[in-house]
Parts: C-alpha cells; sequence; structure tokens
C-alpha cells in the first residue's frame, strides 16, 4: 500500500507531497453522477456497495493518495433523531429546530454500530479494496458545524439564532455541544476500528466566530475530541473553515494535521500554526478553473511554501465544485506529484 | 460641530473614541420601518427628504458620532444601466448578467450629478440639518464587490462566475474593473463636493478570493481610488469584510482608515497593520444579543485593544443585524463614550 499519506500526517519523511481532494468522491465526476442518477443522496450514503463503489472512484481516476468515506457531515444528526433532507439548489434541510431544552433533551446519543452500521461496512469493503492502493479517512462534522445546522435547520448567512443560543443560553449550547462531542468521539471510534486509517474532522463553520467565542465555546469540545481518538493511534485531521483569524486558537486543538482554507497565504498559516505542524492545503477550488499551466504555478507556489512546515498534504482549501473539469483535477494531482518530489 | 470622528480618522488627539454602526440607518429602528412601510427601498433610497431622514434617525436615537448617508452600495450598478429589485430575503437582484464584452461595453459611465441627483440633494439636506451635530460619511460599493453583483446576478455561495471570468478571461474582468473604479471614483468624488466629510468604500466579497487574487485584481483598482479622492482632502475608510488572510495587502491601498470585520483579533489587525493606520471596528454584530453587561466588557476589551493603533473608531464589524434590540444598541454607543474617554 502506498502509504505516503499516512507518513505524512505524522510528519515523517515522504518521496513526494501526497494529495487528495476535500469532496473527490463527487458530483463533478461522470461516475458519480452515472450511480447517483437512480439513487438519492441519503441512499447512496448508507448503502455500503454504493458508497463504497463512489470512495473507489476518485482513486482511480485522479490517482490521489487517500480515499475519503463517501458520506456526509450531517450522518451523526440524522442518527441522533433529527431527519433532514437535501436539496441540490439549497443544500441539507432539517425537519426539526433543535432551539430549546427538551429539543436537546430529545437527541438520542446514538449507539454507531447499531445506529450507522452502514458506515462500518462501508469501511470493511474499502479497506478490502484498498489493500493494494491507498488509506483510507473516515470524517464527521465537527460539533459545532453539527450544532449550526440543528439550531439553524440548514445552512444560514448571519448564524444569528446559534449565536442567539450560545450568549443568551450558554448553558443550553453547551449542553447541546457536550451531546455532539460524546456523538462524534463515538461515531469515529467505530470508523477508526472498523478500519479508517486518518480521521478529518469538519468545522465548516468555525470561520464565523470570533476568535473569543471560538475559544471558550468550540475549542474545548474539539480538545476533548483529539484527546480522547488519539488513544486509537490514528491520524487526526482538522479542518476549520475560513481559518485565517482563528489560527492561534485552532493550533491548540491538538490535531496531528491542521487543514487550511484558501482564503490565507499557506506562508502566513505556517507562521501563525508553527514549524512543528503538518498543514494540509489550500488551492482556491475555482483554482481548478485555471488553464493547466497556471494551476501547475499555483501548485509549485504553495509547494514551496508549504516546505516550511512539518509536513504538507496538498489538498483544496475547501471542497472540489460540481461544476469542475476533470481533466483539471487530473492535472492538479499530476502537478502535485510532479513538482512535490523531495530531492 | 463634533468633530470627534474627524480626528479620529485623521489620527490625531481625541478626547474618546468615537462611535458608528454600520447600517445604523436601518431595519432594527421602528422609526426606519415607519417611513418604510410605504415606500420601495429604492425609492427610499432616491427620495432626498425620505433618505435624509432616515439617515438622521440614528443620529438622535443612538448617540452615534457619525451620519451615514442611507443609500445602497448597488446605487451606482444602477447608474450604469443594470436595473435591480431587492428581496428582503435574498437581498437583491439584478435584472442582466455581466458576462461578456457587449455586456461590458454597454454599461453606462454614469455622471453622477445628472444620473443620480439624489444622492447630491440628500447630501446637501444632511449638511443643514447635521450643521450643529456630527460628520456626514458618503460611499459606494468597491469595484470588486460591484463586480461580484453585476457577475453573479445577486449574491452568491463560490463566486464561481466571478473568478471564472478573472481566471478564463482576465482582459475582459479588468475591463469590467476599469469602468467600475472610473464610475466609483466619479461616484465618491461628487458625494465629497457635495458636502461627504468622510466616504467609506465597502468591499463586502474581498474576503473571497486568495490573497494573491485580491493582490493581483482588486489592489491596484482600490489603489486608484484612494489615490485620486486624496486630492480631495477628506478621510477615506476602507473595509474589506472577512480580511484576516489579506490584511497585509489591504494595508498597501492607502486607506486613511482600515475597517476590519468581527472575524478577527483587533489585536492581531493591529499587528499586521502597522500601528500608523487608523482602524474601525470590530464587535460582532451577533454580540447585540448579549446582555448590556456582556456587551460593555467586549467594547472594553475591543477600546483596551484598539489603544495600540494610530487611531481607533469603535464599530461593528458588520452591518446591524435587523433584529437587534434597540437598546443593546443605544447601550453599545454608551459603553464606547464611558469606556472610551481619554483621561
Amino acid at each position: 500500500m502506498n502509504d505516503t499519506f499516512l507518513r505524512a500526517c505524522r510528519g515523517e519523511r515522504v518521496e513526494y507531497i501526497p494529495v487528495w481532494l476535500m469532496r473527490q468522491a463527487g458530483r463533478y465526476l461522470p461516475q458519480y453522477q452515472a450511480v447517483r442518477a437512480d439513487v438519492e443522496f441519503l441512499t447512496l450514503c448508507k448503502t455500503p456497495e454504493l458508497a463504497a463503489e463512489i470512495t473507489l472512484q476518485p482513486v482511480d481516476i485522479l490517482g490521489v493518495d487517500a480515499a475519503i468515506l463517501f458520506s456526509d457531515i450531517l450522518i451523526p444528526v440524522e442518527a441522533m433523531g433529527v431527519s433532514l433532507k437535501f436539496s441540490d439548489k439549497n443544500g441539507p434541510i432539517l425537519n426539526e429546530l433543535i432551539r430549546n431544552k427538551s429539543a436537546v433533551d430529545r437527541l438520542i446519543m446514538p449507539d454507531a454500530e447499531d445506529d450507522m452500521p452502514f458506515v462500518i461496512e462501508t469501511i470493511k469493503i474499502l479497506r478490502e479494496k484498498l489493500k493494494d492502493k491507498v488509506p483510507l479517512i473516515g470524517f464527521s462534522g465537527a460539533p459545532f458545524t453539527l450544532a449550526t445546522y440543528m439550531i439553524e435547520g440548514g445552512g444560514s448567512k448571519n448564524f444569528l439564532h446559534t449565536k442567539k443560543m450560545m450568549f443568551q443560553n450558554n448553558r443550553l449550547f453547551n449542553y447541546l455541544m457536550e451531546k455532539l462531542t460524546l456523538t462524534v468521539i463515538s461515531y469515529l471510534s467505530v470508523q477508526i476500528k472498523a478500519g479508517a486509517q486518518a480521521v478529518q474532522i469538519f468545522d465548516t463553520w468555525a470561520g464565523v466566530l470570533t476568535p473569543f467565542d471560538y475559544k471558550e465555546t468550540v475549542l474545548p469540545y474539539l480538545k476533548k475530541i483529539i484527546s480522547e481518538l488519539k488513544r486509537e493511534a490514528v491520524p487526526i485531521i482538522y479542518f476549520a473553515n475560513d481559518c485565517a483569524g482563528i489560527l492561534k486558537e485552532v493550533k491548540k486543538s491538538g490535531a496531528d494535521v491542521i487543514g487550511i482554507d484558501w482564503r490565507i497565504d499557506i506562508a502566513d498559516a505556517i507562521k501563525k500554526l508553527g514549524r512543528r505542524v503538518v498543514v494540509q492545503g489550500n488551492l482556491d477550488p475555482c483554482a481548478l478553473f485555471l488553464s493547466k499551466e497556471e494551476i501547475e504555478e499555483r501548485v509549485k507556489d504553495i509547494l514551496w511554501k508549504g516546505e516550511a512546515a512539518k509536513g504538507h498534504i496538498f489538498n483544496l482549501g475547501h471542497g472540489i465544485l460540481p461544476e469542475t473539469p476533470v481533466e483539471n483535477a487530473v492535472a492538479l494531482v499530476e502537478a502535485v506529484h510532479k513538482y512535490g518530489r523531495k530531492v
């Protein structure tokens, strides 16, 4: 197995900079569209054979150095008893708003083995199929990001309801965060036990908070998750989107790898994180609409700057967009492999 | 006239830290709602007596140290020939997409005096009414932000069309930016000649770019606007939203005052901008949903950190939200005046 990705996560010596892309198994691939044509998105996530098939697609098509479980960050939310539906246009819509104590009380603490057995099954199939290929990454939404969906009922512009609960009923907010934290720990532990060789925690909305609020109400839960999972001895990646203003706090999370979005120069991010942290990132997903030559130039710049860190895993600064030309994603992976080779 | 705000903009000695709030003339005020009840939003902007009345409301109700013209950042877009409508829910919707050369060709270069006479009239009324009170701020959207609305046709999640034009037809993008830049210069010059005592350039979407793209395709136009306007000898405030990753570039804009959003600690922002810059900001608009005591604590923290800069104007990190309790906005202004007093 090509374990370059795992060694890079641990800050060990690698022959070249490994690369994978957030949402690499997704809508930009015609092969994904073909499978998705007949099956609802959530059904896909919950059907191990299909989820495994989709997970494998970019490994062969792009030649990435890691596979990531095809699933959704909201799967544990559903397992906690909040049903949801997905619209291609407006993203997830939750059928219930979690805004008061009785709603938080009612949230089920899921037993991942019983309530999300499809995840375990998918991982087992994948480990078998990937055994001569690349490592498998498991993942979960971070508690704060999951909390925003529960409180707002979907996406949001200002996250006012989330912040109102945080500011006006901090105790209730912490109670919700506590339940989500235990769920995430159990969910990721089960993924690791089933065979995930690394896990990524996605904090899509962490960047909407002031650094103070991030530190007070997000970081403690993250630290708890990461310290609990450390026992499992697989690398833990933490991706906080729009992180430029909170990196000093993000650094304290204890994650092995810190994912960086595209809104900050990776050299600046490394300066803030320190040279003893492995970084992951950070090409603007929209840069995949440049010419191949210009993609190469941007790849070289990021690779060159990434050398200042303890380790670097190349990735986009956020998920690949559905409109992305596949040949440009292929060109990106080739460019990383070509220019990220260590002499 | 209380010129504390103007002196703070110039980095001069002030007796206390002045404060105004982005969107202070707006939906959170029942007095605004009363005027708005019978009149469309755009009609309000274009009716000098009503726009002036609304502009004055927060001066008396909140006791802020500056008034800002009631208008919309998209007024110059309309004057360029792109009609638009506003929905309370989805924000502005433009009736035309500016995505190819003939569309950019067709954009009118407005003569602000002929095409936006209502702005001049509103400013003249306001200067008369404000003469014993506080200074008047004029404003415009920044070229990049105006370009995003023209290209996307409204708000956007990923700004893919904007970035596609920037990446795939850079010449066309620059042509559009050039036209917008000249429009903004003419529009702000006319506001200053009519009596605006300071101007703010709103770059709501600057933060969606990588620092590299910001530097290459936004900063040069901004520098041009600011150097042209410098002749007018009124303070120029530049507010780039979600600025944490681009502050090093923002600093080079030449603006007298740099507005900071809430996603970065103001102490960090000042470190990046240097001590010779006047800063404006940066309370999270959602912090106005805290208790008055907690608002005071946050105000004190920002004031204390703001002392490291050459000057500080207190403001929110983005526009005040329509749901904001008026009494908390009043409490905020009182807290700034109380704790921002210089001994």
